[in-house]
Formats: structure tokens, C-alpha cells, sequence
């Protein structure tokens, strides 16, 4: 039943590559999407990427990433909103459809004040995202990362915070590695439905090697990614899927045999 | 508002001291309950731990841990089941209240599977503990352990399962370190009511300087313990409150030295 079609390579499984590399990487294996980071845009002149991705026929799926909404102060807030409006032109620049919001530690407010800070800050993004023909799609990330990196955590508050803003600008990204362990994993899939604005996947390695570095290619974990694709694809998604490892011995790796192996493990297990 | 007569020292805080040297510290320092772990309890025959704990006027707040339920097969269901058994024995036989649940993690069957053989496994224990005199308190664990140690996650579905089983028997443990990340924490504490029969505290470093044993000292990181324990107060809890810090460098350090901070810490943050 498997293709390469929907495969997208999101650029930080492969980040030994410069974007351009990338580009060409996608193309050399047959992969048509690719999901690019803000560091790896700033690389080299924007004009050039879109040549480069229209010569290659890539498309991009996504560009990580915004959010980190929570500060202690106005200022600091309304800084960070301001550099979210310059990653979704970024997005409108090079066609890429969506926005990742990684939202955000809680950064000198409380947990809760943090929470409504992100539900505001993205309200206000909206006009501007809906000008430039960008959609905003809010990342739970998993709780281990409650303190430094999401104050959003379950898939449940990413789509309550959506379905309270207008459904052609705002969703939710299901990402295995973060939602996997959700006891109302599959039920918060259905209810988020059309929200649904981008699938990720990867694995959960027992034992886990690192935090942030130690995800795993699909297959060689414990998540069962193949019911969470069901489930997403019973809730209406049929874009592409985002494989987003961060893994050193990844980055270590001769990047063409890494993306075989992704390929093969895209194909195997997703 | 403070004082040391609701601390319980958990023993994992101060593992280096054996079950007699952890009555004895508790006694120096003017504590008067005391968290014992299975292991430790192993170390010298139980009658002279009892004796020993009326000697010194301690009071045992919990045994860790029954639980790890899941198996592959029945025969190895069965087993887990009777060392459950024998666990609460062992409560009764040094006069714990409670027998602390890690649930633990899926082994060999899916997350669904093993989260109804929890169910079923603890509803099964109910009329030995009941007639032990012995309560079963369901700790939900990190979702970061989901993997390895409990596919209980959740308060709510620790709370879910306790309130299927009777009251005098069944409920759950409280412990901030795994709950809070959680959205819906202080509502779910106070769903859990009655049903809380335990308080764990300790604090979540940031960073993380490891998975397990980067636990911090109340005081050291970002969980607003104060919150928290106002909640289970709400939800009337009135009992010991347990120090369980699984910390490598507590371990390291004077055990005598390290009981002063724990004291310190916890009439200062919790």
C-alpha cells in the first residue's frame, strides 16, 4: 500500500545537509516534500531556494518554526510576535502551506499564564497568516519538554486552542513521537480532525538515549505508528508525512545512506 | 504555616542508608514517617524492623512499589500477580496503609492491552488488600516512563481506574514530579478527591540532567509545589507528604547532610 509519495523529509533528520543539499538529496531519492528550518533558509537567498525547489519539483510541507510565545514581559512578548510575522512571510516566500508553532516554556510567566499567552499570540497572528495564505498548526510537544521547549503538551490543548480560531488558518501537528503515550491519543485525533495539518513520525527507543537526541527511525521503537497513521487518516489528513528524527548517530551517518534508511523505514512501518 | 510532622522520607531520597540507618536518621532528625522500598525492606528480618520503628516512633507512609502488571503470557501475569500479593503482606506485616502501584509498561502486549490488564490486575488484588488492611495506590507516572515503567500516565486515568474499585481499597498517589506538566492537574486532583492516599514531592530541574535520577530538591526547579499541594489539600488530603528525589548527587553527598536539606527544602517550597 506504501509510496514514497506522501514522504517528506523534514530537513533536521538529515542536518548535516545545507538546504540546497537537501534539495537536491529529496530529488536524487524520489522524495517530493521537504519540511525546512528557518536556520537552514537563512543559508542562502530566498530567490534561490525557490529556484532550486521548482527546478527539483520539491514542494515544501512545512517551515519550522515559530511559537516560543511566553515572556516575562510586553516587550518581549510582542518581540516574539513580531518574529513569528517574519517566519510566515518566510512561509508565503516559499510556498510552504504551514507554520510549525513549537509555542514555548513557560519563560517567567506561570503555567497557566503561559497557556494564555500562547492562546492569545496565536489569535493575534491569525490576520497576518490569513493574508499571507498561511496556516498556523500548533505542535503538542511531549511533557518531557514542558519546561524548556512547549507549554502545550496533549493533542487535546493544541485543538482546543484551534477549534476556538478560524479553521482555514489554524490547526494542530500530530507528531507520534510526542503524542504516542496519550491514553486519549486516538480519540483527540478524531476530534481534532480536519485541524489536523501535518503528520511527523519517528520512534520512541527503549531505552530512550537521549531527550532530544534520541528518537528513533520508525520500526526501531515501541510506537505503533501505523494505528496513529490510521486514526489521522480516518480524521480526514492525506498530505504528506513528515519524517522528523533528531538523532546524532543520524546526523553522523553518510546523509544519502541516512535517507535510504529513512526511506526504508518510511516504507516498512508507516 | 510549616513544620516537619506531614514529611515522610521516602528511602530512594537517601538510598545510600540501609532500612536501620534510614529509621535511625528519620528519629535524629524529628521525622516521623518513613517510605520504605521493597529491597531495603529485604535486608533484615521484618520483626526487627517493626521493632525497631516503634522504638524510634516512626510511622510508615507507604511501601514502594507493587505494580508491573503487563506480560506477554498469563503464566507471567499470574506471577506478577502473586508477588503483588506478597507485597501486600509485607505492608501489613510493618503496617503501611499503602502499597505504592508502578503500573509498568506495556511488555509484549499493546498500550491498550496492557492498560485493561492493569485494570483487571488491581480490581483482582482488591479483596487480599482489603483484607490486609492495606490500600492500593496507583501512581501515575511521567509520560516519559510510559515506555518502561507505567502506561499509566495520567492522573485521570489513575483516577478512572481507583473509581471503579471500592473506596476503602483503591486510590492514588499524588506525586508532582509526574503530574505537573498536565493541563488539567488541579481539576483532576480534585476529581480524585478522597481517592488521593498519597503526596510525592520533589522538583524537575531545568535542564533535565537525566531521565531518572535527575529528580531536584523541592526549591531547585520550575513545579509550582506550593499550587499543587493546596490542590490536595482542597481535595482533602490531610496525610504524610513524601520526599521521593531520585538524585545521584543526594546519593553522593553525607546522608546526614543531605536529611537537612531535604528538611530544609521541604519547609521552605512545599
Amino acid at each position: 500500500m506504501n509510496d514514497l509519495s506522501r514522504l517528506s523529509l523534514n530537513q533536521i533528520s538529515i542536518k548535516q545537509w545545507s538546504l540546497a543539499q537537501a534539495i537536491e538529496g529529496c530529488a536524487r531519492h524520489g522524495i517530493g516534500h521537504v519540511g525546512i528550518w528557518r536556520d537552514k533558509l537563512a543559508e542562502q537567498p530566498v530567490t534561490q531556494t525557490v529556484r532550486q525547489l521548482n527546478d527539483a519539483g520539491i514542494k515544501v510541507s512545512s517551515l519550522c518554526r515559530g511559537g516560543f510565545f511566553s515572556a516575562p514581559t510586553a516587550t518581549a512578548r510582542a518581540a516574539q510576535i513580531a518574529d513569528n510575522r517574519k517566519a510566515i512571510e518566510e512561509c508565503a516566500a516559499i510556498s510552504s502551506p504551514l507554520l510549525v508553532l513549537v509555542c514555548g516554556p513557560a519563560n517567567g510567566q506561570s503555567l497557566g499564564e503561559a497557556r494564555n499567552t500562547v492562546a492569545e499570540s496565536i489569535a493575534e497572528l491569525v490576520p497576518f497568516a490569513k493574508s499571507h495564505n498561511v496556516q498556523l498548526s500548533i505542535e503538542p510537544l511531549h511533557p518531557m519538554y514542558a519546561a524548556e521547549r512547549s507549554v502545550i503538551v496533549t493533542l487535546a490543548q493544541a485543538t482546543d486552542i484551534a477549534l476556538q480560531l478560524p479553521a482555514d488558518t489554524v490547526g494542530v501537528v500530530a507528531d507520534v513521537f510526542h503524542i504516542w503515550w496519550d491514553p486519549l491519543v486516538h480519540t483527540e485525533i478524531a476530534r481534532a480532525g480536519k485541524r489536523i495539518l501535518g503528520f511527523h513520525v519517528s520512534d520512541w527507543l527503549v531505552p530512550l538515549p537521549d531527550l532530544l537526541l534520541g528518537r528513533g527511525l520508525m520500526g526501531e521503537g515501541v510506537i505503533d505508528i501505523r494505528s496513529l497513521r490510521q486514526s489521522v487518516e480516518d480524521a480526514g489528513y492525506s498530505g504528506p508525512i513528515e519524517v522528523e528524527i533528531f538523532n546524532q548517530s543520524l546526523w553522523n551517518e553518510n546523509p544519502d545512506a541516512a535517507l535510504r534508511r529513512i526511506a526504508e523505514a518510511y516504507l516498512h512501518h508507516v
